[in-house]
């Protein structure tokens, strides 16, 4: 499968954060053409080590292949989803894409 | 389910890393109690941006439950897992671990 993933820094306001997130974001994420699954993480650290600052949130979105994503990319949906990511009061926001490949072992 | 997550900054020498990662490193962490999955993934930038440094490469060992990570995380493979890990001539390594929620919309 192909994903987009979204790395989220620290809210100002984790609670206000989540709750636009769940009410606002999420329903609008899932208009998304060709959207299979939409993942979401909380990141903790590795031992006693909390999680690098950059590592607040983790949200991924699976497309079946190269072009569902880039046709989800392109799409009046995506623009409607990115411009509610822009109001939030974040620290970060990093996105990069990629294939993922099942390692066979 | 649960996940460690494994970010790697560039390699020195990216040949030289892919083919250890796949003929070293992927059969030792297969070896990791409870591991269900192993996802790999190479970041591609979004439009036309690079990806960040340090994330030139994303490994994802997924696990049934928190327990069950827990375990790995502690067990004589991961020891050796990690051993090997660390001979690796990359730019930085960043590992974190979470439950990974499904949204549902």
């Amino acid at each position: 499968m192909h994903r987009i993933t979204i790395l989220y820094g620290a809210p100002a306001d984790p609670e206000a954060f989540e709750r636009h997130y769940t009410e606002v974001h999420v329903p609008l994420a899932s208009t998304l053409p060709g959207l299979r699954r939409f993942t979401r993480s909380h990141p903790l650290g590795m031992g006693s080590a909390a999680p690098a600052p950059y590592f607040f949130f983790v949200a991924e979105l699976w497309f079946d292949d190269e072009d569902a994503l880039k046709s989800a990319l392109k799409s009046p949906e995506m623009a409607e989803t990115a411009a509610d990511a822009q109001t939030f009061d974040v620290a970060s926001m990093t996105m990069f894409t990629g294939e993922v490949v099942e390692s066979v072992f």
